[in-house]
């Protein structure tokens, strides 16, 4: 069953599993001949309608959560340092970039150098010197970026992707829709290829 | 790196995705040779410390975890119908139940036909008549074990198994305990069989 459609990449920039699907995915896109539609929403306002808190007061949670980000990094060779700053203060600003860049066409290279200075070198999102940087590192100037990120008209796109994400059943980050069909998890990424291709989820085959 | 000890398979018979873990784990047990020591504990005490709530006024996650778990069911070839009923109303005498069986050696049995009977018929854990017709399908007199169950003994083996999963990290059901590494989710079984051989997680085949 082949499907036409691409598959939409719903993500926040705080999410800390996302740090896997973004480092993974420009290698899944080419291997796997699927494009992934980007889209940046700001989680936050759906956590905050559902009362929902991931991490925060939840020590073993936490805990759990950076060893097993650290375990998954190095399953497929991504560098990581754990823990990496968290929650971000800011991940507003991070979003607001985020969408502003995917319009513009340096978004994927601003997401990427975001989350890498963010789990590489300790370095915390949506905050300076991150944003700059990175926004320096996607080829833009941040002065002019950061001015434009700030417009009631970004602000605008980040609430209409964020309704769009709701709409749509999303709950958390990342999350992969196929046809309507939800994938949360980086560590669903696999299904929702397998969904794209057979309309099912198939097992994968047994470690060696 | 060969491991001598056996795996914890700690779980809570309040827990949806637990029913994957119980249908799966005969099989898995036989083909791998790996020995899992079934430990019920009551999850609902470290939910409340952690003022967690999984689901409930979660429309959105809720609607995604029975779909998720549809899809993770057709997968390993384990038949479900969902929504089953959730949240549980007394889990913890389906859990007073799962840890007299263990230590009498009938607690597996119990377990699986408390699950079959939750998500292939609709038939609540923990109350009647899943709880007694459950029992009798593990072998067992209802009217005995359920006095057994009720019993200050029990009640205090459940609160030391309680403790014990809370003093090694766990805050999830299922949770796979290898030497001190934990594994939580029952989509998380591969890596814990994985570290149990290797000290690591390899990643699975990539699916067909």
């Amino acid at each position: 069953m082949a499907m036409a459609g691409p598959v939409d990449f719903w993500f926040t920039m705080g999410s800390t599993y996302t740090y896997l699907a973004v480092m993974r995915l420009p290698a899944v896109e080419k291997a796997s001949g699927i494009q992934f539609r980007w889209r940046p929403f700001h989680l936050l306002t759906l956590l905050q309608e559902m009362k929902h808190v991931p991490f925060a007061g939840k020590p073993a949670k936490i805990a759990y959560m950076w060893r097993d980000l650290d375990r998954r990094a190095a399953m497929h060779g991504i560098p990581i340092r754990v823990p990496a700053p968290y929650p971000l203060r800011d991940s507003l600003m991070a979003n607001r970039v985020a969408i502003l860049g995917l319009r513009e066409g340096w978004g994927k290279e601003y997401v990427a150098a975001a989350y890498r200075r963010w789990f590489q070198q300790g370095q915390e999102s949506g905050s300076e010197p991150n944003l700059s940087e990175s926004i320096k590192e996607a080829g833009e100037n941040p002065v002019r970026v950061l001015a434009v990120a700030s417009s009631e008209e970004i602000a605008q796109v980040v609430e209409r992707e964020t309704n769009a994400a709701r709409e749509r059943g999303v709950f958390g980050s990342p999350t992969f829709a196929v046809n309507g069909e939800l994938f949360w998890g980086d560590d669903r990424l696999e299904d929702a290829i397998s969904w794209y291709r057979h309309g099912t989820v198939r097992p994968a085959l047994a470690t060696p």
